[in-house]
This record gives C-alpha cells, structure tokens and sequence, in this order.
C-alpha cells in the first residue's frame, strides 16, 4: 500500500536548514519536481536555529526536522500509490543537502500486516 | 534524540476515521492529554471517506492516515526529547481507536549513525 522512507542526513550545510525560509524554497522545488502533490504545508522556526516543515500530501506526508548545530535532518517520506514519486523525492533532497553521510530506511507499510523494511547505508 | 514510533491499526470501526470532524476532535484530545505540544495542525478530506491528519509539534510531528474502508490508520509518532508524551500519545490513541490488531515498530533517530528499531505485535 505505501512506503515510507525514513533517512537521517549528517554533515548538511547548516545555512541550508537553518531557517524557514530557506528550507521552503528547497522543499518546494522537491515536492514540485518529484510529481508529489502538495495539499498543504506547515513550518515551525526554532530560535536561534532549526526548522520544522511538513507537507501533507494526497499521496500522506513528507517531514523534514533540522537541527542545524549538529547538521542533521530527520527526514520522513510516506506515500501511497506508486514508489517513484517518493523515491524521487529522496534523490533530490539527497542533491539539494549534499549530507556527508545518510541513513536510510525503508519501511513497507500496508494493512496486511506486513511491515518488511530494508535498510541501506 | 528522538523516538518515533510508527504504527498500523487494523480493525478499527470506520465511523471513527471517515471525517475529518470526527478525527480532529480525538486527535486534538489526544495530543492535549499526552503532554505533547502542537504548533499547528493540518487536515485533510479524502472523498468519499478517509483522513490525513498531521500535527507539528514543538517536539517533531504526529500524522494519522485513515483508510475506513480497510478499517485501517497508518500512525506516527516521531518526538525529540523524552519518550514519555510519544508514549502516552500512544496509549491514548490505542483507547480512541480500539483497534483489534496493532502493528508497533520503534525507531530510535539521532545524528550519531545509531537507528536502532524493535518491532512488538
């Protein structure tokens, strides 16, 4: 039924993900390139730094929480539907942060009881 | 860092999870009781039934997708800080929702490379 990309991205640039601002240009293009569809989007400023954002989608949701003094971010793709645009979703936060390091996660979701998930380094 | 747990509920009456008008008057309940703290809330109809629900909340973020006609709801619960307020977040819902399977993976997330999960039925 869907799949949710769970990913932690170390050594981001903190000036990309410090402030709402920026980060809402970046996630818009991505959500816009990656043939998801935006039915709304929230962000949370924290001081000094660090931002919270989560679009919801037709498809369920995309999330990305940074905090810029370690430069981490917590990020959650969850689609139904076909995993392309997803997927998609991920490569191109993975060009726009360039992280020195990624966790990744993939987690099968559905309500057959199955919840296989693989994950990747 | 942060726990997130993530969560599929089956068998649960589909009256509970068809509208948003009923949905967010549970969910706003239970964020409140569970000591977690929302910025702001997102929702989304599905016609002819079904919800997205997504709080951002000063600790990170709770989503609810509901597909009534499965009698299913895709759960997340991702918090910074303490793991108490994700925890009761949990157990309340379980009580809203009476679902007659639950599905529960735990995901420990935090930027030193650890993303330890345990799985319980």
């Amino acid at each position: 039924m869907g799949i949710h990309i769970i990913a932690e991205f170390r050594g981001v640039d903190p000036q990309k993900i410090s402030r709402v601002e920026a980060l809402r240009v970046v996630l818009d293009r991505v959500v816009a390139k990656s043939g998801l569809h935006a039915v709304s989007s929230s962000f949370h400023q924290f001081e000094p730094h660090g931002v919270s954002a989560i679009y919801l989608l037709s498809e369920s949701h995309l999330s990305v929480h940074t905090w810029p003094e370690y430069g981490y971010v917590a990020l959650d793709i969850f689609t139904c539907g076909s995993d392309g645009p997803a997927l998609k979703a991920f490569e191109l936060l993975l060009e726009e942060f360039q992280p020195k390091s990624v966790k990744k996660r993939i987690i099968r979701r559905n309500i057959f009881g199955e919840n296989r998930s693989q994950d990747t380094l």
